[in-house]
Order: C-alpha cells, then structure tokens, then sequence
C-alpha cells in the first residue's frame, strides 16, 4: 500500500493569504489544489482575521491534511507591519492547532533556496520552477503569486521532512571519535 | 428588568496570559474572576499557542461574553518581539472571533488612563485601582499583575462603551457654525 501524506501550504498575510495543497503518493508530490482568499475589500481588520481563521478551518476540513506548513517572515520593515503579520500568522495557525495539525514554519530565503536553489530568487522563479517540478499546465497556473508562495512552503516542507536521514548522528564526541578514528589526528 | 452584559478582558502575551471578567448589572460593574494562564513551562511555541487557543474559548464558554477586550501595545522594542506579541493576540482573537465576539483594543496608555487617570501609572496602581473601584478584598488580588492588566482591558471597555454620548456632533463646519452662532467671531 503507498502511503498518501497531504500538505497544506499557507502564506498568511492581512491584505491576501495564499494557500496550496500538495498530496505526496509514496515519494511523488503532487499538486491537489492552490489559490488565495483576497481580504482587500474586508474594511474591517477583524473581519479579516475571522475570514482567515474560517477559511483556513475550511481548506483543513476539505483535504484532511496531515501537516502544516506556513511561510514566516522573521525580519520586516517595522514593528507595526510586524505586528500586523504576527496577527495574520496566528491566526492561521490557531485554525491548523484548532484541528490538531502539527505546524512547520519556513523563513522565506529557506523556501526559495529549497525550490530553485537560490535563496534570492524572484517569485516568478519560485511558480515556474513549481510548474516544472509538478507538471503543472500554463493554463492551471494561478495569477497571484500568494498562492504559489503556500504550494512552495508545502513543497519545501515535504523536502525537508523526506531527505534521507543522515547516518552520521553522533550522541556525543565519544561516539564521534569512536566511529570517526580516520579522522582524528594523533 | 436589568439588563446584564458580560465582558471577558484579555491581556495576551506568549508566556503569561491574563484575563479578567466582568459582569455589568445595569450600570454597575463588578468582578466576576480573573487569573493567568502561564505558559512559561511550555517549551513548545506551538503549544503556547494551542493553550491560547484552548483556554480562551473554554473561558469564553464558561463565562458567555458578550464583548471581548484586550490590552494590545501597538509599539515594542523590536520586529522580534511585535512578531511573537502579534501571534499570541491573533490567536487569542482567532478564539473571540470563532465565538462571534466583538473584539475591542485598547492601548496600555489608554487603559491606565482610564482606570487612574494617569497613563503613565505603574501596574500596582492600575491593580490598587481596580479593587477599590471594584471592592474587591485584598485576598481576593491576584499575585500576577497579568490578570488585573486584564481585567482593566474590560473596565476600560466598559467606560468607552458606556459613556454618555456627547450631544455636540457636528455634520459639517457649517452645521457646526449653525449650531455655535456665539462662539462664531463677526
């Protein structure tokens, strides 16, 4: 039997939130849905917050996803703009800890850097090398790029969490010394 | 018959989390409960966050608000630090919100001011406030200034809310203008 693993992406942001599904069918990840709730036209601030959290509770309910993987700035131009984010990013993630889904979050230098191989890659970069990687049509291609950012966070997560584990775990310098002798000089 | 109104004040933070209750009787507040949830001993910042989470909803559920409040600063030290501040308030709003409450902020500042008429006072004044404007025996204070922080987020709400509304609205300079004949000079 091929074990079937599903990740949500989410791009959490005040103003859109981007969100991509991958389902994973044994080592083969693939593209299940991707897209954006746009809180442009939502004048009230809590009102935004609620879409996030309904709409995130939404996404979950629909695909079951095993895990979580958000994109999280840590640096910004501001504290004011930093709290903004910090309110979007909690919110999405009350809605995936709500449902119990373990959570994973990736600066977004990691992501770019997982996905094209280069940490400053442009967003445009980061959705054509995802179309490539998951064979996804020009035409199913989505316009704004929030959404493109959560299926990179999923993919990012899924690489992460599917490297083959290194053998050289070493429990303490002993352990290193013992299994490393070529390596020590006398 | 009185009409009651519950409002539950929260001041959320990642390791400490303060709320207070109150209960309005007509025009009369009085203390309900208040405590902390300490989340110092969670090394997990998800967990924290799960516990914000939680244990808003389960007091929103105990208690049956009507409104909800916080104390929310809107400048720290840091991007660091607003980041971490703004996910604790999002998911404690993201609880509010997912029981359909209101949800009101007031700044530190701003809550001082209202409680102590200073907004400069220190958090042993706003609490030493609270129980004379409350009547609430010495005993009954809480160790952790957390909570009290809380519950003036509520009594502060409750004077914003309930204060008579002034009669001097003006539409436009010129409603204004006729309106103030006296005050126009010729």
């Amino acid at each position: 039997m091929i074990k079937e693993r599903i990740i949500l992406g989410i791009d959490p942001g005040t103003n859109v939130m981007g969100y991509g599904v991958l389902r994973v069918l044994g080592n083969k990840p693939e593209l299940v849905t991707m897209g954006v709730f746009d809180m442009r036209k939502v004048k009230d601030h809590y009102l935004s917050l609620q879409q996030i959290f309904a709409s995130t509770v939404e996404l979950i309910d629909r695909h079951c996803p095993d895990e979580m993987a958000l994109e999280a700035p840590f640096f910004g131009k501001n504290v004011q703009s930093m709290l903004k984010l910090g309110r979007a990013q909690g919110v999405a993630m009350a809605a995936g800890l709500y449902r119990e889904l373990p959570i994973s979050e990736y600066a977004p230098l990691k992501i770019k850097m997982a996905i094209t191989g280069n940490g400053k890659a442009s967003k445009e970069q980061v959705a054509d090398m995802l179309s490539r990687f998951l064979k996804i049509a020009p035409e199913q291609m989505p316009k704004t790029l929030d959404a493109t950012d959560a299926l990179a966070a999923a993919l990012c997560h899924f690489f992460a969490t599917n490297a083959p584990k290194s053998e050289k775990k070493y429990s303490s310098w002993k352990d290193f010394a013992a299994k490393n002798q070529h390596k020590i000089k006398e």
